[in-house]
């Protein structure tokens, strides 16, 4: 299967982006739409929190955007929690034709291609995809309560409490999507839960290395290839893994993961979840192409396709990655 | 958001369908491609046996549409165990572009949806939609587990043990698919976990109201209007809630969970779960195609976008129903 790419000018009209105060406090805070000093969103539960950090997200998207509900035809979102119930909640209010999705922390790559690809195709005229992960849910939900202190190890990362969305149209856009590739799973046997870097690395090396063995422009052609949140220890890898496929990325190789935090915020590796790629789409990559500082990119959301019960049950864990092509002019 | 009518001669090539020991009890049994006697596919726990259900269903899918791997462009595939493993797990043999997706037990006609818009756009040359369920990882996961032996009340559902993939192409098929229309989330306060039809009617009600009023062709214009898993206490609701908004369905509207099981399998509401109208789309709507027995038919996947921790935060259930029509004859 090969890159698809988009016959329209299809793109991205707005985005939006909340978060809590840790990433507030990051090198990106300044840009963010919206965050919470206590990430607590005014809310009795975290699940209720991250719910409704994700509303918020969306409603900042429709204001951004200047849309009502009844612009949006369709949404695509998704979170890590079980049942995905972070976005069914939090998006429960506006009543649009809703896709739920499971990624991992590739959702919002995931919800960006689907949404690409059923606007150019014309079935909608427009598409929001959307994605969320809040750092108490993921820790009680995939390791332990945050009250409990656990040791972090060097390789862990910290899962970003953040939203973003991004609205999908088509027109004249600052940003266009021009190809998408979507990921196919690879596990390469890694079984600790504290790297999920090393988990997700082999699949954005297979994603990157399908794309440039087929794709016209070099690595060095795209101003920042992006990916999700691989964190240091996933991104050297990926590097390694590509470089030994012949795939040499340079400085313009980054992770969104990396990107979030600062060296001391004392995250180990960096930021990790839905909401990690979801922010770095949102207030780094849409804000350098509005601020007209790049012209091409790739982002790359890497996920990785596990649960606390398959590694329990003695299984390694898969990865995925999706890839989108986004220029500030269009191909087509 | 309308109708969407679908531009080409998009529909399902081959159907394949995996069952375990009560399902092929029941009035359907002789129809599904395979089955296991004691439910545990091989496997040592019960999440293994739900995901090597899903790799053997996809295995048959290929075998009997004649296909190889590489004939496959996208898999759209989800199921109900948190964070969506059966899926990922069971299918991460097969080197495709994979989609998970979240639609609860709707997640079938979600697939549907997705692999039918982009085969339809011109993505992809062939896409396979997938779902899954097991009754033992639903119950552990949702309730209690099945050695618990919990007494059962009269709505409660029992969770089909069972997968279903549909390979979605474009050209001179047994079945086409000529519409959908996605559904719309729907929470009307319902909270009881044993009672997920009555959860999940009014998004049903929703979503064939909103389609009869914009379709030219009335209810009895269908030989068979198919909800996913309402079982009879949401699919009688479904039914009166479509009545008080003018929608009068008559005989042909019928539903997989009534289907599934026989009166004297105990199951007291019905079948539910990802699998019931993944089954009940293979085994009975596509076959009843192939008999030549029916000509058009509508498939309303329905889901209850809940998890346990929701319920017991106090959070209603949210429901959603994606519609497809099927028809033998193309509209275009």
């Amino acid at each position: 299967m090969g890159i698809i790419k988009l016959k329209s000018r299809v793109g991205i009209r707005c985005v939006s982006s909340v978060c809590g105060k840790k990433e507030h406090d990051g090198p990106l805070g300044a840009l963010f739409t919206e965050f919470c000093e206590d990430d607590t969103f005014g809310m009795e539960t975290f699940e209720r929190a991250e719910a409704e950090m994700m509303r918020r997200c969306f409603a900042q998207a429709l204001e951004k955007g200047r849309l009502g509900v009844s612009d949006i035809d369709a949404v695509f979102a998704g979170d890590l929690m079980d049942q995905c119930t972070a976005s069914s909640y939090g998006l429960l209010q506006y009543d649009i034709p809703y896709f739920g999705l499971f990624g991992a922390c590739s959702t919002m790559a995931e919800a960006l291609t689907l949404s690409a690809l059923t606007v150019d195709g014309g079935y909608f005229r427009r598409a929001a995809a959307a994605s969320c992960s809040h750092n108490a849910t993921a820790e009680r939900q995939f390791r332990s309560p945050v009250e409990y202190g656990g040791q972090r190890t060097p390789t862990a990362q910290w899962t970003v409490t953040g939203a973003g969305c991004a609205v999908i149209e088509r027109g004249d856009l600052p940003v266009f999507i021009t190809e998408v590739l979507p990921g196919i799973s690879v596990d390469r046997g890694v079984t600790d839960a504290a790297n999920m870097g090393a988990a997700m690395a082999p699949a954005a090396a297979d994603t990157l290395v399908r794309y440039f063995r087929q794709s016209d422009t070099p690595p060095d052609g795209f101003d920042v290839i992006l990916t999700g949140d691989l964190g240091e220890e996933g991104h050297s890898l990926a590097r390694e893994l590509a470089a030994l496929e012949g795939l040499e990325l340079g400085e313009n190789f980054l992770d969104c993961g990396m990107l979030i935090y600062s060296k001391d915020q004392d995250v180990h590796s960096g930021g990790s979840g839905c909401g990690c790629s979801a922010l770095g789409l949102a207030a780094y990559l849409f804000e350098r192409f509005m601020k007209r500082e790049i012209k091409s990119a790739l982002l790359i959301g890497t996920g990785a396709l596990m649960s606390p019960m398959a590694l329990a049950q003695g299984r390694s864990i898969p990865g995925i990655a999706h890839l989108l092509r986004l220029d500030r002019d269009p191909l087509v």
